[in-house]
């Protein structure tokens, strides 16, 4: 009977504490040494000024655990035995799928790799590229194989290599793309300009666009944009500018920024509804904060190498500024933004929330906004989500795949999973950037009255004497 | 000792499950085959396509319970014994009471019968307004006793019927003078020619009105207001219009509209605040659910039968698009809407949200909106109402009467009821629209990527080729 | 075993209590008899018309619980042993610290003093002000003995007394700076002549402003203006106009309205956020609800003493309005006020719901705003604080100290604390205004279909009979 009982609360236990946040841990911010300050109270984060040491560790954590789940090995898929010969293709040839479900060629990939090198930028650690390094090499050594057997058996779909051997859409090539080619002018991994020019070729002059350019889909409608395309395209468009020099690479990317807002921002909320579909273009909006981090992020990787004299510049500094704003007034009490950035009864997202942080991180790191406000916003972002990574190296509250949906039962509702890729590339670019921040001479960060001030260094002093 | 044990942990787990969303029920959506589907997950609504016989047997339910709780017997309120002695008139004599709270000729049982004459159109199953007839032919047969018991005892509020011997208020004829017109014009129940004089000349003949014109009341301050009043007034002046041919009373529904919203909609939020003084012309808002519930069902109901040519006629549709926009915003995760539309932590109210759904799938249907984006968010929403009906047909999480008041602390707790008509009549509407909605070869509904799309027939196709 | 048991079921339950608002105490409302009234409902507060003897019971108590904590005697801090020889300074001498935390000479004790002035008022009851004449007495007879031991010892900041021999801050000054004038102006205690000269300085004289002679500080940023500020400057300001006759207090009082809202105010929102920095003045908002307190406080208690044919009459009136409507509309459904004021989900502020109470209540009784709506706005507020005093006469729910921030992790996780005096003078302010407001014959206090109506008197009257 004792069993009982203790089985029956145990039940009601672990039934309460998995559905309420009934028994959050409370963290008291170590930076303040006074026990007994009765003006500091607790958190229900980790509340401090990170460690350089603790990010780069976590930042390993998750390498490693990338690294030891996107296996490039090519297998038999029914029988799970790998290839190793690839002279003569067989239907059944696939990538070894990984334990988790991280595509190696997903657009997802493609933020994993342009993570990785700002991770091994920001640390001079190079074992952050390996993977990407491996990779790489394992799309040059197979692709003639996967092309032999398309030919053979026209898999399409299910070919293993279809978003470079038939490419149909952003998702399958703009990120690859931009990846591809940060890899190559950083000299990592082999030469693979035969692959970037297939998925910029596709960004820039395939891909369904509506009559002024902005580009478009054919679902969720006939004629639908989706926020989520700024990232599956402008910073491939940006990058091949930068590439090629050529200008008009630029213009589109600006273009595109520019339509894409004017068709989808609430310049009153500052928020970017999910898409729009043109036989319903005033229609209900739907504030998904993952569309918005694709938004702030294509603005971002633009504005990086978008020359400043370009007409352009301005005006897509003015929208991330303006973007960003409005996301921040909505970040949680917990460092985290929620799943609709407008409803806190949503839950709190991992991937959107290293999107932000890592957004707002460069702005303040290239000055394109002020540290002061920003940084302690950029700051509070990344304790929240450093709870999110496991011991395992693995990513926690991350939204799966989500399409441009038309209710909030839908987006309320998407599960979150270990699995969902989309979480990981930013939650390196994150890490990386606050890296960059704490140790960015170009602002001090005051611990005082028990919180942070990014103040600028080298102008007025801030004085606190009158302070009792 | 087990029993205490058990005692204790279940008084435990029933004050828990009383009140807390704690074990909410789990949904996975059938429409999905693939149970090993990540990307799926579980809804707390069962979403899903609505399915026509599901709705259709819900309306019966819920007309089967209006039928078994709504009398209509005279009897004699002393004794309780029935009376039909039709000839010499008592005091004592009154309406039976139901069971639940209905009175049958109250504003809200106008909303039934307006709702049941929709439910039979859209099932072609005239079992739907018996309900309806049997309490229009109770009317031609008691109003002279109750005319006479009048005449003889003066009993003011206190005679059964009141509100046609003596009608004072939007409320005491508006609803029921729509619902009396509706019926004689689909042939359904006996001529109510004499009631429908009486109540259509209250309405548009002896209402309090401000200056210019508008409908408002002398409570709760000398000179108010009430966003309700809009379907106490609107409906019996359009339906005025139709049964006379007569502009004066499209003209006169057509100001009220667009006077009224000038007076309590926020254009900002899209959203009516419950009621208006004149005392206080620029007060805090309240954007009580179940008034702009009111609000999109006036401009429907006028829409339906004002002229196209009627000069007043894209007013009304842009002001019923401006408020649906507002209030589709605001919808849960649960298909539902809050008691305060801009408060996520008040509770989840059934009347307004079935106004809501029936005001969507109807301006869909009718092509006032696209079906794009509208249709889902109706489709979530009639997921959400199908939780509320029980196997008796009772309706849960209606609010009950609320005035116009002017603290949220009222609001937020105005208790909920099955015994609140005010669901009934809605819940007919919305389940009936929604089956109009569900055989609408307007537009497909695509099950895609695991929601559902409204997609207008002969127009582009989509394409899903891309999607991996 | 049962001991097991009720133990394990024990701790799951005060976990449970003490976390969630489980088993909130309902209250049902006494002012309607009618016990079988299903349209009735509960409320998690005593919803009901305040009781002017419970809200001047509630005042006693505070008053009697400050007498208790506020100690004016002289100490050695090392020995603990009172001091009374005043002709020698030691440097160990300290004000006597009060169990509780509250400074006898800090801002918040300010607020205090002018609460008793106000309860006084509202009750007729001299009791209230003995506290400000044994406080100001002790001021007096001490004042040489400090500066003596500054002279002596430079103890800076440690001097008890600092604040009037070394002010610094807009906090050190000006909230006791207006206290002290109104005491002196109600013959309330000794003639502080000096420390009025001193604190009234340091405010119109020597804080450090903007060039547009906006009233600045040096921290968080180099160049900061804080919400709060409003209320330790602006009060101070306009009774030393009225004090002394001189327009020029005015105009500055009435300047630093208009100019801190320009920069702090957001029109869209009707709210202040916390601060603003000369080095980001475009920054993401923080709507911290103490501050937007301050701000209305600042302003009505200008508006008390501003001759109403000054030229910035009219717009300190408007941003008044302005701000009190953004205000009100964000009441919660319990009467209070949020932390974070646009946030639901951080907790119900006591401090700023009692300025906000006290804000409103004051504008209906004075006439800046109408009775109708604000004035059970005001009630409801009421009831919802009535519910955080203890028997002891201690204020639960007080946010404590917070400085003007940048990110909503720090906002959200403020401790609570009654040590925190921030809420005891607004607390005394609100009741006494109250008190007033149901005793103010310009309106009728109407209880009717459940809930309050604050009709004026002498107009139009109110009609129910349609009412069922």
């Amino acid at each position: 009977m004792k069993l009982q009982t203790t089985l029956l609360c145990s039940l009601l236990c672990s039934c309460l504490l998995s559905d309420i946040a009934l028994a959050d841990k409370q963290y008291r911010n170590p930076d303040n040494p006074n026990l007994a300050d009765k003006g500091e109270g607790t958190y229900p984060i980790p509340y401090k000024k990170p460690v350089i040491k603790e990010i780069t560790d976590s930042l390993h954590k998750i390498r490693n655990y990338l690294e030891s789940t996107t296996p490039t090995r090519v297998i038999n898929k029914s029988t799970g035995a790998p290839i190793s010969d690839f002279k003569k293709p067989i239907k059944e040839a696939i990538f070894e799928p990984s334990k988790g479900d991280y595509g190696i060629m997903v657009y997802e990939m493609g933020v994993v790799h342009s993570g990785l090198l700002k991770a091994r930028a920001a640390t001079d650690d190079k074992s952050f590229t390996d993977m990407t390094e491996r990779h790489f090499r394992f799309f040059v050594d197979t692709m003639p194989y996967f092309k032999a057997q398309e030919a053979q058996f026209h898999l399409e779909r299910a070919n293993s290599f279809s978003r470079f051997l038939d490419p149909r859409s952003l998702d399958d090539s703009g990120s690859m793309c931009a990846a591809l080619i940060r890899a190559r002018l950083a000299k990592v991994g082999p030469d693979l300009k035969h692959m970037i020019d297939i998925c910029g070729n596709w960004v820039s002059k395939q891909q369904f666009r509506l009559a002024d350019g902005t580009l478009a889909r054919k679902r969720p409608q006939a004629v639908s944009l989706w926020a989520d395309d700024m990232y599956m395209s402008i910073p491939a468009l940006a990058e091949l500018g930068r590439l090629t020099g050529d200008n008009a690479y630029f213009d589109d990317a600006v273009n595109n920024v520019l339509q894409m807002s004017a068709y989808m921002f609430n310049a009153q909320r500052g928020l970017y509804t999910h898409g729009w579909n043109e036989n319903n273009p005033d229609a209900p909006r739907f504030y998904w904060a993952r569309a918005n981090g694709w938004a702030v992020l294509a603005m971002s990787d633009l504005l990086d190498v978008l020359p400043k004299n370009h007409p352009g510049y301005p005006k897509v500094l003015n929208q991330l500024r303006a973007s960003l704003k409005g996301i921040a007034e909505l970040q949680s009490g917990k460092g985290l933004w929620h799943q609709m950035l407008d409803r806190n009864d949503s839950y709190l997202e991992t991937s959107a929330s290293a999107m932000f942080v890592y957004a707002i991180a460069h702005a303040v790191n290239q000055g394109w906004i002020s540290p002061s406000t920003w940084g302690s916003i950029a700051q509070a972002g990344w304790i929240g989500l450093s709870t999110r990574i496991t011991d395992k190296g693995e990513i926690e509250g991350i939204c799966v795949g989500t399409t441009f949906a038309s209710d909030h039962a839908y987006y309320y509702n998407r599960p979150t999973s270990v699995e969902a890729l989309h979480g990981y590339g930013p939650m390196l670019m994150a890490g990386a950037e606050v890296i960059q921040m704490l140790k960015n001479p170009a602002f001090n960060i005051e611990h005082k009255v028990r919180t942070y001030h990014y103040v600028p260094t080298g102008a007025a002093k801030t004085d606190y004497r009158e302070h009792h």
